[in-house]
């Protein structure tokens, strides 16, 4: 019985430089467990864009270049997220040989999650545990526990092996710890970016969220290492390597912007009934 | 009127885990300008293998997992490479709304290409240079200039921002401080390893040679940071966003290995030929 | 004929720990050619407190162990100061056997100035210079123009190779990155707090200021890399290997403080003489 | 009763530019605790050289320039040492208050020990611990259980940070990780360097050895993270922040070095007697 969700992003910019060039991923992923029932694109200026699909990761990339002036993108959708669900006693880690070629990428170190550093310290840690879903937790659960949430603790520069030395970050940092600790045990793992419906309302007004897939047994299961929102909630935008990949908008000018404004609700389904994500025992994934 | 190579790769490893999965990067790359003639491969011990081709990098991964004991691998093959060429004054960038969706990849920064703590520096050393193939020239130029070649200098750790401080480096290092510049300056650039066929004999014995691709125009083309090297002899076998991605083996398990032994000729082409790599004047591409 | 200022630095603090230690560095140094007038301390707390001088670097710290409660301690002082000055062209660089040992512990890499790492870089850059002050100058130079002056484009983390990467930063982070660039070509270089008279009001209200002491001759010569002050109106509070020796408090305990009030004055001198401090050609030094 | 160690080093250099400095640090120390009975220094080349004794540290500095050629140094000493020791759980921490005001550089971070990047990270493994010896003690352990001993793992780049990611390193990556967490949890901290009678023969020739000495109570306690050496047969030579203060030799010019020889061995005292260190339960210092 699936959850949907209606949501909106809007972004807000002032471009100095005539033909700035905008790459965003702000367009819900379309994968066999999140299905956009409707969507809309509203851009201020009058511009020719493309909307790219990228065939492995299925992020759907918006491009375009805009005047100088202001710019106001918006977008919005409805997605029905019916995610695939399992017991999580019953997934095992998936076996090297068994990894499809386009899980490779995952294992490798990336620009803030150097997991090649990160080896003997891992294995120390979580080298003993039986190796399935629940080692992936135990490295979430660490995580949790370990690093402090506190705004602006970090930065654009903040990779993993500082998250784990000075212990604190934002969401974005915990993904990274959590997933360099998961490839360094030879687990593949990734960046996933969303909107995450059901974060407690005292947490400030709704914004993007990082969390982590894990690939185990045959397919990608969601984790939340900041321990603050419900993954039965997190509606996906985009994944990739780690936050190098994934940022909601990347931009090539001198332009000026402001912080979004994203709303999420959720609405009656297909079958009439309203369902809100909860905290539920099962391992959830949105992938294949 | 192509060059053939005729080269070999054996790898010798003693494996201590039975069950030690090895994920090679040896084969010729198969590119509109790279053709494999014939090639062979002999694994000593007598294992299923596969052969997985990467659709976006059509990087060729050999994947085996191997008993204890010793393991031998063993590759040969004869290559016609016949580099697209172009005069340089008439290459410039492309434009960041014609990349295709392949190349974004290559524009983020990376594990050992940090582009974003490079921002500033790049701009202020090429931001005023003609935006084409001989800005990407002097960013290699400054690069073979600045560093220092010296065996040892680095490690598995060392950056594109440690070598920039430090100045020394092998050619993977040069190669990622060459990446890591471009990137910075909206340059979408990429790590490449091959056999280098043309190296000087007082060298050393041949070994693998990493360096530069960079994407102008409508293509990608082949840079030498290093500066001791002929790229008209560069045989490709693979690309990543740097070291990371595109090692030679990857292996998950106890494993010693011993150094490569490689060897690489040319020999008569299909016209009954013997052309040797020389330095040219043109700008040279293996790639689409 | 010496320039008289009149100054006084407010600090506040909210103390959550009883018994928390303090130790500042606010007392007006102590030099042959800075000489205290007069000087106040007042302390909200009845607390007893020390004053210790240090006899290497002449800081003169003022320790307290503080009660829960508000907190505050106001210094407030009237100082004399003479620079010793010097045609710059006459300034050679100190032999190394001629150093004192006093000064020895000024030429080794410290936790923000990482000179080891920068040796190839400094000595490509500066190496073929003529050894002297305009050597200093040169390196002084180069890093005020290298380096873009932003409010909070560094933190405590921030070190002079990722200034020297990253080219922004505050004062402090211009005057570690003159530091590590002078001891890598082997020129004693210390890192030196003080109250700058001369700022343009436009910068926003007085606060600390961080610049650079360089041995050269047989004493230590006062540089600005920063830029934007006048070195005839540093009024020096202490020194240091880097900004780690020389916070202007150190505090162990749960304190919230919040931002210095520091105020300055230029006032009549002994000879009844109002001497405004101006850019000048000189090398100036207050110390021995 | 004393231990009396007869040690010797011989350092061998190629020096290429005329006039080369050298500042040695290869002197025994004299302190309340270690005593020289004799000692005689040979210096190849006929030279002026000088011995600073630093007022603070007391280290002892030969400082010399030599000529281009051969220079060959031999120290030889015979050095009483007569540890204070006492029982460790008599051993409570120093009240920051009544540090001495020559124990406070010690509690800084410096270039290998980035204390103030570990105070979350020491707090929450060593916060809730007795404030004695024993929490020095359990820092020691945890640095000696979590570091592996390789040899060639680091290099002089390798920080405490460095050590605390990856796991790895040599006696002065021990002693740096134990420092670093000593100062962030308040508790000051210095890197010394010595010679370790008592180290088993098949570790190799006998080395420089780097430990740690801990203020506690009222004076400086040795401890020995790397865990493989005998305290009461360290026979100190200087103390520093951490390596980049207390180098056994800085060398300023173009200079080949081969690795230092050394001998020591335990001899009979004034008493008649020969008395070899063993590990004993007890604190020992060598300090006032």
């Amino acid at each position: 019985m699936s959850v949907r969700l209606k949501f909106s992003i809007e972004l807000n910019y002032t471009v100095s430089d005539a033909g700035s060039d905008f790459i965003f991923s702000i367009h819900a992923a379309q994968t066999p467990h999140q299905f956009v029932v409707c969507e809309a694109l509203d851009i201020s200026q009058p511009l020719a864009h493309t909307l790219y699909t990228d065939p492995v990761s299925h992020n759907r990339l918006l491009r375009l270049r805009a005047n100088a002036g202001a710019l106001r993108v918006h977008y919005a959708a409805t997605v029905d997220l019916n995610h695939a669900s399992a017991q999580p006693d019953q997934i095992s880690e998936a076996a090297v040989a068994n990894w499809p070629g386009a899980v490779l990428p995952y294992i490798y170190p990336s620009r803030y999650c150097q997991s090649d550093r990160l080896m003997r310290f891992a294995i120390h840690e979580f080298g003993h545990l039986w190796q399935g879903y629940s080692r992936a937790q135990a490295i979430c659960d660490w995580v949790t526990n370990r690093v402090t949430f506190r705004s602006n603790s970090s930065n654009g520069n903040t990779t993993a092996v500082d998250t784990l030395v000075e212990k604190a970050g934002v969401c974005r940092d915990f993904a990274h710890l959590m997933i360099a600790l998961c490839r360094a045990v030879n687990i593949p793992a990734r960046f996933a970016t969303g909107i995450d419906f059901g974060a407690a309302p005292e947490l400030g007004p709704t914004d993007f969220h990082a969390y982590v897939e894990v690939y185990l047994a045959d397919r990608w299961y969601i984790f939340d290492p900041s321990g603050v929102a419900i993954p039965m909630g997190f509606l996906r935008l985009a994944t990739g390597r780690d936050a190098a990949d994934a940022a909601f908008a990347t931009i090539f000018g001198a332009v000026l912007g402001s912080a979004p404004v994203i709303t999420i609700d959720a609405i009656a389904n297909a079958q009439g009934l309203l369902v809100v994500p909860t905290r539920v025992p099962y391992a959830l994934s949105t992938d294949g």
